[in-house]
């Protein structure tokens, strides 16, 4: 594993959920490995559960961690090659990137999408110029169009609470008053596809995944159909990618309650968090015995262990 | 102790004041203790010696700190159950706080009060949230009616300079341009309410702190008066609690002067800082070698060690 | 060395350009030497490079390292002495820093220049604010009239690439959309006037820099003429000294381009960074193999873990 951005960067997912658990049984089994080494966190949006859970992870393992955002502490960068930059950009990414990358021996980075256009957003422009002008090893700490580190933790916390095999693992769309990126809905179908579980995402017409990530994953558009015999409800609103970044539903009766849930195989509850609650999902559900919301959350440090651990063996 | 957010969770006062003499001492006997152990400090306002004295805390004991500034770091949190969530508040305290204390062993806190509605701010509800759903220790890095680091760095700074047993401490309300919490003196006064020392309370009527601290203590209106015979005077402003969170004086006749500390029995001069110079007090006290204000702060991270250590002794 | 705020400070360059080669042969032989001190990084303004490069430095050395950024995290500080101060600042500098200053064994502080009033900032008020105050060793992480840690670092990357012993190096002026700070030229002029260099500095008339620091220092204002025979191209902009802190120009033929640097003698290109492409320098420049401005930056932890080495040692 050379950088740390899709699925695609994990040859083995096996091995990697096998080193999760290890990591999960004693998280400081390594405090050695990460000496004298040192992890950059660099932030161009807001973050809670990444920015403490990695700080944490880096803790565990020994290494150094700088923390920066990029907005508040440093300026604005410019990302287009050739530009002669006298306007409000006061240095190049691919200047600012090659230095970062030079006082880190590990560097992530949070790079939210701008909603406004498709194929630069799909480009992955920041995220991409971080691993071609970093020199080392790049993780996403949630890209334009996905969120890796939070889907090994999904599938870190549905592998400890699966009571089958092959459970069946329903994502649902769910209202929300905002327009939110597709990186959380992509990234769990990208990971979700390479397990047996039975996989079904629902949503109204209109919010179709990126074929690129959700290629061969069943749709269901009847919502409590898709949740009868479901083992797992994963919750998440996104904007639609085929009218790119737009609200067409703020359909309440998407909304994840106690009615629905009770479809189910007695369906644990899922979601990534942040949450608003009684918009995506009903408070009767988010606090009932079967949420995992709070343990997902608390895999995010040992999803982006397990991650770094990787790394800096490989390094 | 269970948290730290008040002098009711000292059971033993006298007990924490040795150990503090110890950590005084020789700060680096514990750098052991606080191995593999996160501590993570939550703000939701500005903060100067909370923010540097308590980092400097956890290191001596050897812990990893984790800061957090929830305004430019995160996002604005709901604190009331029940809500549909669909205005500006993208995630409910409940799980935040829940999904912090999984990352941590220890969460320290900072919220200020409104000052708009007396019986919110006084039912702690940011404070409360956190303990009842951190599910680890929580320490007050200043709440919305009581600032107990602070007091207990007070007496640790009394103890290291009064010349008698029973000294005579004196809180004095002084003037300032905006309106300030009632915290540094509601939780002075709980603090003192505990020790031998004489206590008088000298301010404008109408600046009464809140009964539930002071009850019992001496309140002499007459600011002359009170600094008769005083061994220590502490300034602090605070605003009205009676009528609430409202600036009632500006009277600059009660700034703290050389003249009215000829009054004392050469009195040390004490404020928690940061101090309007010449509105509060006036320099020639400040600068004077009887002036405690950098040993008070100085002691900020005594204060704060004791306390971290006495938590992750018991955890 | 009591304090690193100027060339001035050093009194043995060749020995503290000694001690970087060891430094950078190895930064990790004195991970012991930091154990239970404590840095404190203190920010009025934004940064980069210092803020990441300062960080690691001290990680190397075993330290602890607090960060502050005085506007977001804290509140605005009164420099001046004897003020009533009923406005808009909260805490006056002198306690303040007297409180740092009790928290850290070693305080950084950035301050720029307001760039309104040459005497105010030539006068350095903030840096020395923190000299008069702290109590313990200042390191300038960018004052308002010098950048030593950048110029050291300067000093390392011109050392580590000449190819004769007394190499040309020059200096120029460039064109910038924004008045800039004269620090960095002055410091680089200020270091470099104690080497064996042959030294030119080349700039639009108007825009000679303080001769405080460039007294004795050749000028030539035709840049071309300037270049011819240059073993280094250092690009910076700085605003007008004389018509202090004006645009006097934005000529966009003083940018670095390849057509200038065929003038020189295969010349190395340097700048502290950050830069505006195709304004200050052309891409073809710093692109080329001939750009030492990433070696520049990753020298800024070599400047920084000695100067921090060397006051650590006298402590």
């Amino acid at each position: 594993m050379q950088h740390f951005t899709s699925r695609k960067d994990v040859t083995d997912i096996q091995a990697l959920l096998k080193k999760a658990q290890s990591v999960s049984a004693d998280p400081f089994q390594q405090t050695e490995l990460g000496k004298n080494k040192t992890l950059g966190l660099i932030f161009f949006n807001s973050s809670l559960r990444t920015r403490l859970s990695t700080q944490k992870a880096a803790a565990n393992l020994g290494m150094n961690c700088i923390v920066m955002n990029i907005g508040t502490d440093g300026w604005k960068l410019e990302f287009q090659d050739g530009t002669v930059m006298d306007q409000d950009k006061a240095e190049h990414a691919k200047d600012a990137i090659a230095v970062m990358g030079s006082y880190c021996d590990i560097l992530g980075v949070r790079a939210f999408p701008g909603l406004k256009d498709r194929k630069i957003d799909y480009e992955e422009q920041i995220l991409n110029s971080f691993i071609q002008y970093a020199g080392v090893p790049v993780v996403s700490l949630e890209s334009s169009t996905l969120h890796p580190l939070q889907s090994f933790a999904d599938l870190i916390s549905i592998e400890n609470h699966k009571k089958t095999e092959k459970p069946k693992v329903v994502l649902t769309w769910a209202p929300h008053p905002r327009a939110l990126p597709q990186a959380v809905g992509n990234s769990f179908v990208e990971w979700m596809k390479e397990t047996d579980y039975e996989l079904v995402v629902t949503h109204p017409e209109g919010y179709e995944l990126a074929e690129k990530f959700s290629d061969g994953v069943k749709v269901e558009y009847d919502q409590r159909k898709a949740f009868e015999g479901a083992d797992f409800v994963y919750a998440k609103n996104w904007s639609s990618y085929s009218s790119y970044g737009q609200i067409l539903s703020q359909d309440r009766s998407w909304v994840v309650d106690g009615a629905k849930m009770a479809l189910t195989n007695d369906a644990h509850f899922m979601h990534c968090l942040p949450v608003r609650r009684n918009v995506v999902v009903a408070d009767e559900v988010i606090d009932s015995p079967n949420s995992l919301v709070i343990q997902q959350a608390a895999n995010r440090v040992v999803s982006a262990q397990t991650v770094l651990e990787t790394l800096l063996e490989a390094l």
